[in-house]
C-alpha cells in the first residue's frame, strides 16, 4: 500500500474519533467558545503522525487499529495543546499555523490558554476511560508514560530549553537534547504506547523506542532542512523562521549537505531497529523514509 | 483538637510532600528556571484546603493520612496550575498573590505558561504512580475524576464562563453554576477522592459529595463577603477586586446580610450531610464552620 494513502486513511480515523470525543462534551451557554477553540485546535489538519506511529506500533503486536484509536487521540490532544501554547505571543508568537490563524488570533489569548489547558486535561481523561483499554493497569501505565513524555523531562522541559536558548549559542549536543525532549518525547511515547497496548516484551519495546529515537531526530532534521532550504528558493514564504529568530538548529550547525547525509543515516538507523519485526515492520520503515523525503 | 492547628499540620505535610515531588525532578542545565517557577507556584503558602478535605475524607474510612498524601499533592498541583494561568495578563492580570509577585511577574509570561502546563502534567503523573495507591484501578479512577473536575465540565469550563461574564449581567443561577464549576469541582474531587481511596460505598460517597457541594458554595460566599466587606474597611487593601472588575458575585446580587444568612445555612447543610459518619465527621464539620468564619 502507498504510505501517503495509508497516512491519510489513519489521519481520517483520528480526525473522526477526535471529533466524536470533542462532540460528546456538552457545551452549555457560555462555554461554546472554549469548546469551539478546542475543536479548532484539534480538528481540521495535521498529518497525525504521532497517532499513526502509535497505531502502527500496536499493529505489530496484533492490536486492531480501532483498539489503539483512543490512545492515539489522547496523544494528539497533547500535541495540539502544545502547539496552541507554543504559538502564544509570550512564546513563539506565531499568527499562522497550517494556513489558518492560530488559536489566540482566532479566539483571543485567554481562550487559547484555556483551550490548551483543557486539551491536556482531555488527553488524560481519555486515557483513563475503559474505551482506551479494558485493563486499568494498561491505562495507568499509558498515563504515566504520557505524563513523563509531556512534562518537565520531556516536551515542556524541551520548550523551556528552547526558550532559554534564544539569543544563546548552542552546540550540537545541546540542540539535540532540546529537540529530543521537545519533539522526540512524544514520538517515543507513540511507539512505546503501541507496545504497551500490545503487551510487547521488553526486547520489542526497546526496539520500538530505538526506532522512535531515530525517527524523531530524522523528523526534526527534515523539518529544519525544509526551513533552511526554503530560504534559498521561493521568496515570500514563511520559511527561514529559525534563522531569523536566532534559533539553533542542527542544519545551521552542520551545514545543509552534512545534515542531509545525517538524515539518510538516521533513516537507515530507524530501519535497522525494526529488524526483529521482519516484514511486519514495513509500514514503519516506509514512515521513516517518508518523513525524510517530505517536501512540505 | 483546634482546627487551625490541624489545618497547619496537614498543610505542612502537603508542603513537605510537594517539595519532595518537585525535588525529584532533575533540573539539568536550561530547565532550572522552569522547575524554579513550578516550585515557586506550588510551595510556600496556601491553606492547602483541598488536600485537607481529601485527607480528612479518606480518614473517615480508615485511610492513614500518609496514604492520602500523594493524591492530595496531585490535587494541589492542579489548583496551583490554575492559579498561575488565571493570574496571567490575558486572564485576570493579577500581579500579587499571597503577598508575593505572581509567577509571570517573577519569571515572565512564557515560563509561567509552561510552569502551569507542567504542574498539570505532574498532577496526573503523581496519580499514575503506585505511591498514590497500590491498586491501578483506584489510581485510574482518581485520574478520571480529576480530569473531569479540572476540564471543560469543571474548573476550565468555569473559568471560561467567568471570562465570558465580564461586562455581562449574570443572574444568581448563572453565578452559582460558574462558581460550582470553577471552584466547586476541585472541592468535590477532594471529598470524592477520599471516598475512592477508602473504597467507600455509594451512600458514603454521595454524602461526601453533598458535603463538598455545600462546602464549596460556603467557601466562595465567604470569599466574596471578605472581598465586599474589605471595601468598607481599611483603605488601600487589595479588596473589592470583583466589583471593580464588574465580576458578578452572589454577594453583589443578594446583598451582604442575605449573603451572610445564606452562608450560615450552607454551613448547616454541610454539617447535616455528615450525619452518617457520626462523631468521625467532626473535623469536616469544623472545617465548614472554619471557612465560613475566616477573616482573611
Amino acid at each position: 500500500m502507498d504510505l501517503n494513502q495509508e497516512l491519510e486513511r489513519v489521519a481520517g480515523l483520528i480526525e473522526w474519533r477526535l471529533d466524536e470525543l470533542l462532540s460528546s462534551e456538552p457545551a452549555p451557554s457560555g462555554q461554546e467558545r472554549l469548546i469551539e477553540a478546542m475543536r479548532y485546535a484539534a480538528l481540521g489538519g495535521g498529518k497525525r503522525l504521532r497517532p499513526f506511529l502509535l497505531i502502527e506500533s500496536a499493529r505489530l503486536f496484533g492490536v486492531a487499529e480501532v483498539d489503539a484509536l483512543d490512545a492515539g487521540a489522547a496523544l494528539e490532544c497533547v500535541h495540539c495543546y502544545s502547539l496552541v501554547h507554543d504559538d502564544l505571543p509570550a512564546m513563539d508568537d506565531d499568527a499562522v499555523r497550517r494556513g489558518r490563524p492560530t488559536v489566540h488570533v482566532a479566539f483571543g489569548e485567554a481562550t487559547a490558554i484555556l483551550a490548551g489547558d483543557a486539551l491536556q486535561t482531555l488527553a488524560f481523561d481519555i486515557l483513563s476511560r475503559p474505551s482506551t483499554h479494558g485493563d486499568p493497569s494498561v491505562r495507568v501505565e499509558l498515563i504515566g508514560l504520557l505524563a513523563v513524555a509531556a512534562g518537565v523531562q520531556g516536551m515542556a522541559g524541551g520548550q523551556a530549553l528552547d526558550l532559554a536558548a534564544e539569543g544563546e549559542t548552542l552546540g550540537p549536543m545541546e540542540v539535540a537534547k532540546m529537540q529530543a525532549m521537545k519533539t522526540g518525547a512524544l514520538f517515543s511515547f507513540a511507539c512505546e504506547a503501541g507496545a504497551v497496548l500490545g503487551r510487547a516484551d521488553d526486547l520489542a519495546r526497546g526496539a520500538l523506542k530505538a526506532y522512535a529515537a531515530a525517527f524523531g531526530q530524522a523528523f526534526q532534521l527534515a523539518d529544519d532542512l525544509l526551513d533552511a532550504e526554503g530560504d534559498e528558493e521561493a521568496v515570500g514564504k514563511a520559511v527561514a523562521k529559525d534563522a531569523g529568530r536566532g534559533k539553533a538548529t542542527l542544519v545551521a550547525l552542520l551545514g545543509v549537505e552534512p545534515a542531509r547525509a545525517r538524515l539518510k543515516a538516521l533513516v537507515g538507523d530507524a530501519e535497522a531497529t525494526l529488524a526483529p519485526f521482519g516484514d511486519k515492520g514495513g509500514t514503519l520503515k516506509d514512515a521513516a523514509r517518508f518523513i525524510a523525503s517530505r517536501r512540505a
